[in-house]
């Protein structure tokens, strides 16, 4: 257990415009009425249409300050934790800093990317700069634009996705506070690093190497049966060891906030780790998927819907392409 | 100053097989011969054929281990600090993972990006990881392939580049030894976002929307003398500031280790900068500007090349597309 006096002062999301309900999305995949809504519990989710990623970054991040009581000029760092990048160069980090009109600011701006968990990753990295003091307060964005490298012939995969973004500032908590970071971990199996892929857009099969035959390798590929299966066999022991690590008992978290990764990997996941449904924070149906965004966009709500107050001791879980796991213990 | 306990055990590099020339890129980019050698100073430099970047990675990360007497057991985390992907998903971090047989191993493997300072970055973000505790010791990887997005039409900057990974691993430096990173700073001022870019393969501008009229998108565009230009104006202030926190003159380090951005940048600042010819590490005419593996190159011809011993006072300074200033401090 490694303690961190660390809080999250302050959380918002950012989305985009567009927002797509089930039907509409039964009828871009040419499936019958109420195909997406059962298959992926999705009842609606948001999709750019001229936006960037940078945009609802900065909107997530602007939201996160205002609920914090903060300005910009509070923030001693910019990480962007996302999954996505908005282009190759430069990274995410800087264009959310640009969007937010800040350029002149100094601030120092990076991205962190651990696929879908890179916010938890993010969170457990920069608190440890936080808890010494280098960095008093830091501002975490994730923004996630799935939609354009989703396959539509996938149907399963692209029924879940969804655009957005979420934000949280994070400082050392006060000596009189009870907000902590209690316990952090990371485990990444890279024997399935190919369940979860977009293969073409890097260095190895570059973006002018194009062609309508290689489409689908520059689309998101995803075998979520055997995602399903392997990480059903790694959570259970990752989780207990969490629990050993900081003398929890599962039922002690008011919350559990997990990664949206699919409706019905979370339901049998919680049966499988004994969380009861109050305690699970469950935004697929307003926002499906939003890769790196869905754990702190679930963290927003928890926070706007009071779901957890002060003290409250949450569990932030998921799994991701890598493949990887992980969670934070913290005392809200 | 943040003083950290932490010290490089062991660095390590690893390039492709196909050396390139200066009269092979002279050839290459239409020019009379000379032209290459004398604009960039880049005498060869390492181009890719069928190699990856996680593949070029996992060999650096092997050297390093071996430097330092440890194995992939004795590792707690992976970091790829890089400014380029393999693929868009999963992170490179994970790719290396497997390329290195270590699939089974969980351990936690992700990314951290900013650019050409992603190493210096990553240094110091996770030295506060491995001086809290957390992790024992951090495998570091920077792996760039940089000739896959050129634009062979910007020849001063195609001139430039090189591909090749450089690897350190990081620990707690024991009670008895001098070894610590003394102080790290960045800045980032994305006014400057514009001057280095590929613009598209991301969210933004994606791979799918690739056509011959669009084709300088996707490939690196630099605006060199309006980021010298910057460069210039700024660092020397960054500078000041590092060295008043630590007290050191800048005639008191043994060695300055830069990111090899450009022959002409490198001189005049070190002569805005006040280093001496001997105090600065060169490598630009035998690898070219590697992005991020730049500086970990360099820290490790200098170990390699023995202008550095331990407790010798080592800066390693660079900037970075974002625009962003990156320095750290560190006794060796």
């Amino acid at each position: 257990m490694f303690i961190r006096k660390v809080k999250i002062a302050g959380t918002g999301i950012g989305l985009p415009k567009t927002k797509i309900s089930d039907r509409e999305m039964d009828h871009r995949l040419g499936l019958r009425e109420g195909w997406v809504r059962k298959k992926s519990s999705v009842v609606s989710r948001y999709f750019i249409e001229h936006e960037t990623a940078s945009q609802l970054g900065a909107k997530a991040a602007y939201a996160a300050l205002e609920a914090a009581g903060l300005t910009f000029k509070d923030m001693d760092c910019l990480v962007c934790a996302s999954g996505t990048m908005e282009q190759p160069i430069p990274c995410t980090a800087s264009l959310i800093q640009e969007a937010m009109g800040e350029g002149e600011s100094g601030v120092p701006s990076f991205d962190i990317n651990s696929t879908c968990l890179s916010f938890v990753t993010g969170l457990d990295v920069m608190s440890y700069m936080v808890d010494a003091g280098r960095y008093r307060r830091v501002l975490l964005v994730s923004t996630e634009v799935a939609s354009k490298g989703l396959n539509w012939k996938q149907k399963e995969s692209a029924a879940l996705f969804g655009d957005g973004a979420a934000a949280a500032v994070i400082e050392q908590a006060g000596a009189r506070e009870s907000s902590r970071i209690l316990h952090a971990a990371m485990e990444t199996y890279s024997v399935g690093a190919r369940l979860s892929e977009i293969r073409g857009g890097g260095s190895r099969l570059h973006a002018s190497e194009y062609s309508e035959e290689r489409a689908d390798d520059y689309l998101f590929d995803m075998q979520g049966e055997a995602i399903f299966r392997m990480a059903s066999k790694l959570l259970p022991g990752f989780l207990n060891k969490i629990l050993e690590a900081t003398g929890t008992d599962i039922r002690d978290f008011k919350l559990v906030i997990p990664h949206q990764g699919s409706a019905l990997a979370m339901k049998l996941l919680s049966r499988k780790l004994g969380i009861s449904e109050e305690q699970l924070m469950f935004t697929t149906p307003e926002y499906g998927n939003t890769i790196a965004s869905s754990i702190p966009i679930g963290l927003h709500e928890a926070i706007r819907q009071q779901r957890i107050e002060r003290g409250d001791r949450v569990l932030l879980l998921g799994t991701s392409a890598g493949l990887s796991l992980g969670g934070v213990v913290l005392d809200y």
